[in-house]
């Protein structure tokens, strides 16, 4: 039985979710649209050829579980409502931009027993996936070094910024989530970080950033990201281990030879980096609301992400590196 | 509007249309299975949750169009009595071992004015249709090289060669077809073949071969395919023109570096090899059974990707080169 | 003891022997030059610090061994005639554009037991020499396809062509050595080649070629080459055996990184290809003329590599597969 | 002509050099050897067929310039020596581990007005010098981030880590040099280490770790070492500009394909990494010697690159970033 999601947020991401639930998925189905703005549900219902709601209440009774892509500031009382609904979710990052509701909401779907998945897609590569298996696996020997580059190739319109919750929630938070899933807990992150971008100094936005992470296993990490790398998306991971080292970089399409040059093309985004990872994941979802298992990435590892990206701005801030708590997840 | 797709015959590649019909493609959905074997086509009617008929005929009734993976001695009858029924076909490739029969199919499609599209999948791999598109638009200046692998990673098993209908039509036929796509007719073949493996030699089958072509613009062309390479399943292709020299090989997935070595995964089958080409292509079918239009590779591809073969087996056989008639298709 | 080298033709091969003798070579150096051309003799001694000599019989006696870098038709007159004064030998190729002539130069050599080596550079490619160890050592099992490329950029003038002994002699030629050395005597060539450029077909002279090869040992090989690829040098190969298979290609220089492209340089011409080959064949010569061991790449490797060409301009003739006598080296 | 190199020193390094002077330069040839232990001299100079000599001052007196190989702590005063007798100076790294001493060696050779060259190699490779030309000649626009790595394979013995300078002074030094000479000025360091590997934390040394830097252009930079990461031998660079991206990786050798695996090597260590970059830099000297130029990499740099490994490791001991002054060259 594939699962029938109820999609509420019909933005870039939320038209993603669309098309793979109709197209890309196995296990998950498109049931029900929502979004706030009424002309956009219809639309994207007419397309997608399924029913849509004027309200969020409405969405939860037509649908076996919630697919949360509406604006930041809805995601946690949207999924505290779910929970009380007993509706399953899964729900865009950032959980909140608050620790403490994002803690409510992971608390109310613990009270009410419902799954929480987070929208930390690249758990969901098939790359990511088949490193990630190896290396729980122990094929690495002992972590030394965990490597990782995230950066768009185009900056975001000052617009957005204004309500991005920071660089480091934004940006660096996915890269916080691989190195907790790929090398263990983090206890201490230096953060530097840059505004080459004049626009962005104007504004008082970082654009490039390296953070340093110690990991409770002792291991060292290192992330760097940046808003515009300008030739493209990059993500590519690196675990160097005593006995083995992963890295996993972007496919290359076909070869272009001319005069004295080999030359392919690398991806300009997300959706083109990757073309199975939305898909998986709510496949993935579904199969945990099926089957009723605990999602790969819970809500308690969005606060986890959260609370390392909250250590990255102060680190920024005052020059110092800064100690994390990975007990403290769920302490309130 | 979603086109309905009755799908029959549910071995190997009919499952993976299965899937594909389920999760993977967004404008084709499965409306109904069929299979001679009843409890089979229970089976996967009950693991995906559509309707199963025990009859071909009942199949055209209920669905938009057909999808034909049954063995092949019956893909053209089944193509005939789809055409009647005024049923487009999508019917994997060979569309007959015998030529007549084949045009017998072809010719009935056109006469009832029924879309008839051929399983040659590479056609809509993404990485093939891109280095098409730029070919298509002269990027490569005059074509003067075409070549091209393909290999299988394990031999078959004697009881599937037996039906293969030969190496050139089982095998090398893929290839003709790509030959014909990115660089015009072919209008003369020779064939090289062995038995490299003794169990091949022993019931007089080719393992590995070599097939050069001339092109009726006067490019050269080269394929070389073996039952068993070993190592992976390889399908690469390139092409040299005089402005620019496109190549299409495998993508690489992470990489595990062990001391003094750099190593990754390389593709054991054609579904490892094309995890999107298999939804595309249906996806394809599915706007050209829709808006009315040609499929890319149609029947008529077919039978030009038959005579070759044919050609093939010939000059294998001879030691000879052997002239191709392109106008010949259709001509009966 | 580093064994001083007579270096004999100062054209461009020439000049490229002279640069590694005195920087590359560590046990091989420039003793002297001479060149039928007084003035270019006298140019390259200044330049390179030796003696030059204006005469071929002075260069004998002025060295341990001589290098032969004189327009083909001297070949196999130089080759005698150092063979006579009890020289060993270093020889480009071809030895000669007659067969009955090169024969008598590998005999002129044998019958003094002076060392003759031939300039088939790949073979001191440090790439092809570590895959040949390998193959030597029977790590890809039974060797099934022998698949390899030989192209040049940019076409050569016409008054080379004239000259050039003809495309498979010329080109082709490199490449049989590379089958003989890789997967062992041929003993059946098909050839099939076009005139692509205007230009080659106004003087009757072929630009691009396919050579399919039968091994002794029953494989199967095919060879690509062409006069003009236009991106670049291209010289890969690849030996497919029941174990692994074998891929030698171009290395990739640093990667520039562009708006949705990653490009990188691709060698232009063979010394780009090949920065180590030249001076490492050299190196080969002189331990051999040290030590009195047999050279990697004889004479008789020269005359067999040439009965290959022979025979593919013959099946290029008459569109017919030419079998060819391993044995016939040496008989005259 | 060529010049004459004295070499001192004949312990790994210096036969490295011995052999590239041999074969391998151009413009440069081995004129002597001198060893303080007289057998080592002795054997070397037979095997590469030079003089020797007993005494350091003998040697000033028999070569056009001198290479110094010897132990660190001889560096600058045999450097000094040099200086004093008006002979070219080419010196490994470190000058010395004492910054006074560094500068007297630099200071004594301006006063005397002979070339002073430190013996950061990867300067001289012809990869990192192709995208040096293109970095420097702007092609990248404004850079944004450095991003380095420099691995070893294997730890060091234990013995040489008690005279290696330290972590930062022994490793990160060469990668100080490349950010300097690639991205500009640093001013500001922060360095964060581990011992993964507990022999390295008995004995209280880091063996893995990460150094940000900040450029005097606003730029932002991340340097990543290790002592032993196992696979193998890695240095590798990219700069990241707004207009472009270069990247260096090491070069892939022959591909060997093994059931579902494609596998190549990788370099073990700075020899196999480096195959051209030891002998170009000795001839790099040797231009300078000969046409009196200033050398591409001085003792001013390599103070320069000193003292950012003495900010490193203050950083690395205090845990706050360490501001550095440029200008602090030469001021003593």
């Amino acid at each position: 039985m594939t699962v029938g999601i109820g999609l509420a947020g019909l933005g870039r991401i939320g038209r993603v979710h669309a098309r793979n639930l109709r197209g890309g998925c196995g296990e998950a189905r498109l049931a029900c649209v929502y979004d706030a703005n009424t002309a956009a549900a219809q639309a994207v219902a007419a397309e997608f050829e399924v029913p849509w709601v004027a309200t969020y209440a409405e969405l939860l009774d037509r649908c076996d579980a919630v697919a949360i892509a509406t604006p930041t500031a809805t995601h946690a009382p949207l999924t505290i409502e779910a929970a009380a609904a007993g509706t399953p979710v899964f729900c865009e990052k950032p959980l909140s931009q608050d620790r403490d509701a994002a803690l409510a909401a992971v608390e109310a779907c613990d009270v009410a027993g419902v799954a929480l998945q987070i929208g930390f897609h690249r758990r969901f590569d098939p790359d990511w996936v088949a490193a990630a298996q190896r290396i729980h696996a122990g094929e690495l020997g002992q972590v030394q070094l965990f490597r990782t580059s995230l950066r768009d190739m185009d900056p975001p319109n000052p617009e957005f910024l204004a309500h991005s919750g920071g660089f480091f929630a934004d940006v660096t938070v996915h890269d916080f989530d691989m190195a907790r899933w790929l090398a263990g807990e983090v206890v201490e992150v230096s953060a530097h970080g840059i505004s080459a971008d004049p626009e962005f100094a104007a504004v008082g936005e970082l654009d490039t950033a390296v953070v340093v992470l110690r990991f409770a296993s002792g291991a060292l990490g290192v992330v760097d990201n940046a808003r515009a790398a300008g030739y493209g998306y990059e993500c590519s991971t690196e675990v160097m281990g005593t006995l083995a080292t992963a890295r996993i970089d972007a496919p290359r399409g076909p070869e272009w030879r001319t005069p004295g040059q080999v030359a392919h093309g690398t991806p300009r985004d997300f959706a083109q980096r990757f073309p199975l990872a939305y898909a998986e994941e709510l496949d993935a979802f579904a199969r945990c609301v099926r089957d009723g298992t605990e999602p790969l990435v819970t809500g308690r590892d969005a606060v986890a992400a959260f609370d390392l990206a909250a250590a990255a701005a102060e680190s920024q801030r005052t020059g110092r590196p800064v100690a994390v708590e990975p007990a403290g997840v769920g302490a309130g």
